[in-house]
């Protein structure tokens, strides 16, 4: 019986980090990651102080974690998803959708984790802060390289301008964004999401195409 | 002698006014408007703090006259100067320009007052917010109409979605100026100033005519 029993702890203490986890990340978006406390924290999940020590050793640990938590539910949310659909136009614009359905559901309260998080913590340079840059950088550079994809498979005009193309889509999902977490309204999504078939040439009720 | 005398004096009044106001909006960009104290603008001006409840009476005072300064300064060097081209194309390629240029120029070292200190301001709903609010509704406001002017004048193609197009100019816009305040590197405002003449359908280099 010794056997399950470990396992059963085991288990809980995997179900509960996660969990305190998913409520790290969620309070982070809205309240900031810098101002996430280990007492804050114990008091949101219903946990002692002390139990949360057991869990992460310091700020900075909880902060490392949260951010992989964050991350991970971002693969899962969106990077995953997006993956079913090929390299080029329709892999961009799959990945633009994806990233805008995971703001108008509210998958984190206070919009995407890495924005919420980004312009608070570059007062806050550190191993935090650059975990952050990594998941933006790589989430830019799948644009970047949809473009390139496109660009090679003929899905644009002949001597498109990458570097503009690329700004002009990061800056309508940007402003869906921070218009739907002022606003609240979805139809700001919806514009956003037009924007990126408008600038990819496709019409506004493009739907792309998975890759089998 | 009593004339001149009174005259200096309310000058240098007004003068010491304006200075601080300046001082103050420029605070607000980079710490916050809320964050604006009587005592620390006092420390920062080299003025008494009781000199500065001479001026304001309350931080709410203070917070509404670095609002208007803020406003009398855009007005200054972004509204007016775009008040000399006409309505349609080239007034909104114009007033989205100048508003670039006082990004790029750090006319604000924060960026746009009225962007910087939106999102704080969300949460302390009251009169100073709304001053803020009333600005940036103008200023959007102004896009809304230069594009219905283009479109009555047949300077853009029949049919245009002048909602899309007001989503998408002002896209780039607030993501060339959210990376030059993450960046600092003028590149993204050339990109957003592109951005915009590619929505209007005019070159890349396209230059705005005055009105006379």
């Amino acid at each position: 019986m010794a056997v399950p029993a470990t396992r059963a702890v085991r288990s809980d203490g995997i179900r509960s980090r996660e969990a305190i986890l998913r409520t790290a990340a969620s309070l982070a978006t809205v309240r900031g990651l810098e101002a996430l406390s280990l007492g804050e924290l114990a008091a949101e999940v219903g946990m002692s102080k002390s139990g949360m020590y057991a869990h992460f050793g310091s700020k900075e640990e909880l902060q490392l974690a949260t951010v992989a938590a964050a991350k991970s539910i971002f693969e899962d949310v969106v990077l995953g998803p997006a993956s079913a659909y090929p390299p080029g136009r329709d892999g961009l614009i799959a990945l633009a959708d994806l990233f805008m359905e995971h703001i108008r559901r509210r998958i984190f309260p206070g919009g995407c984790f890495f924005d919420a998080t980004f312009d608070e913590l570059l007062s806050y340079p550190g191993p935090v802060l650059d975990a952050v840059i990594d998941v933006r950088r790589d989430f830019r550079q799948r644009f970047h390289d949809h473009l390139e994809a496109a660009a090679t498979a003929g899905e644009l005009p002949p001597g498109a301008d990458l570097e503009q193309l690329e700004f002009d889509v990061m800056a309508g999902m940007s402003l869906g964004e921070d218009l739907f977490r002022a606003q609240g309204d979805g139809r700001v999504i919806d514009l956003a999401e037009r924007a990126v078939r408008l600038r990819m040439g496709v019409p506004a009720d493009y739907r792309p195409v998975r890759s089998r």
